[in-house]
């Protein structure tokens, strides 16, 4: 079976436009190398309501779920006390999480005072996260993973929770670089889907000064599928008097025919 | 009453990490700017069932729904039949949308094929929206705005569809810029966040080499409201042995202090 993941961000500044999330990208690109499919993200607001529900719904859904944001000290964090009430647990102050934000703060001039004290609070059954950068943990329960908003911090609950991670098959890709429209490949490229059931084609036009053309990714757990589909798309490319060329999945494509 | 808004972004190349979204941070700007406030943004992928049941929900949720991605030629662009399955519609090729395609194809080498044609098909009961940049329009359909994916598109099909929009009473905005950390003042914002409860208050850390600090952001329908929150938040800084400032919405935080 293959596993999904579903990406929960929690906060207000991005919903106003304030600040730009880059965390979706960031875990998708992760998850795809790691085989696991990311189905869906949604960016909801500091609301308990949403945030309880929406937890509850991935949680049901996917076999992964990763929430960023709402676990630092102030009052417009209330991530932790959903997350508890989504699944039916109770907060305690964990012992171990004290130990990590009180050797963070040693011999700094920062206080470690109520407020800070709030973020070594944790549902009931749940699993610290390490915390790389500023010790504050993460946790997990059941298959959620509660990280910080922050990307850095982040990324670096993320690298610390990837043994916890089994994926599929990796899914392999190609991409047929070519400088003819979308609009004139349309109809081959359904042909070419229909005739490679196991190879999934996505077509994206790209315009640039003085030129255009179609990027046509194609991606498949069947890495002979993959390059059969591939090779047709640009025999078709070139049948149309395009030009075009085949580049591995992480090969950059400078675009240049 | 406020007007809401949510965004559906459609598309597997977001969700498998091989492109990122600006679509969402760009139009949640916009709305801001308007006074339309947005709830919800969610990225779902290329399937039918899950495109019309986020059109549905959000339809019904939101005053106001804005859709990107899917509407192209290919194979895989299904939203428009998805649009028309969620309000329970038919499709047609519209005349007005052949007439645009058609002056924007004539003259160049590049075919107007049935695949192109595609484009001209709109769900009944749909108001086409202009797209000044490749021709191919977007649609209005009851409170639904289906946009292009490409973000220069979308942007120029959005700029288009301003005066159909009514927001609320804009938000106005101060930032308290400070150089003490978000746990140190957690407690005095909770207070002053029940002392003016028409102000809302979110509180962003930054780290940068060498130092640290956190933006106060205030946001308010009213000024006075907005300007006594923030002077009393400056004060609560200053009495806790920081330096700080106050910001205008617009003006850009240089952290200098």
């Amino acid at each position: 079976m293959v596993a999904t993941a579903g990406i929960i961000i929690i906060g207000d500044e991005i919903l106003s436009g304030r600040t730009k999330d880059s965390n979706i990208n960031w875990i998708a690109s992760q998850l795809d190398g790691l085989g696991v499919r990311l189905k869906e993200a949604r960016i909801i607001p500091d609301v308990s309501d949403n945030i309880i529900e929406t937890i509850q719904t991935f949680s049901n859904k996917y076999t992964y779920v990763f929430s960023c944001g709402g676990i630092g000290p102030t009052h417009d964090d209330i991530t932790t006390e959903c997350v508890a009430k989504a699944f039916n647990q109770n907060l305690y102050k964990n012992t171990e999480a004290m130990r990590r934000l009180q050797l963070h703060y040693e011999g700094t001039n920062i206080e470690f005072n109520e407020a800070r004290q709030k973020m070594a609070i944790v549902p009931t059954n749940s699993k610290l996260i390490d915390n790389p950068v500023s010790a504050a943990p993460g946790y997990r329960i059941e298959n959620l993973f509660v990280f910080a908003g922050v990307p850095k911090i982040m990324q670096g609950m993320f690298n610390s929770i990837l043994n916890d991670l089994t994926g599929g098959k990796k899914l392999k890709s190609k991409t047929v670089s070519s400088n003819i429209g979308e609009g004139l490949i349309a109809k081959d490229l359904e042909k070419i889907e229909n005739e490679f059931s196991n190879v999934k084609i996505g077509s994206y036009p790209y315009f640039k000064p003085g030129s255009f053309g179609t990027s046509i990714v194609l991606r498949s757990e069947d890495e002979l599928s993959l390059e059969k589909a591939s090779e047709a798309i640009l025999e078709i490319v070139i049948k149309l008097g395009g030009k075009g060329k085949i580049l591995d999945g992480n090969e950059i494509d400078d675009r240049s025919l």
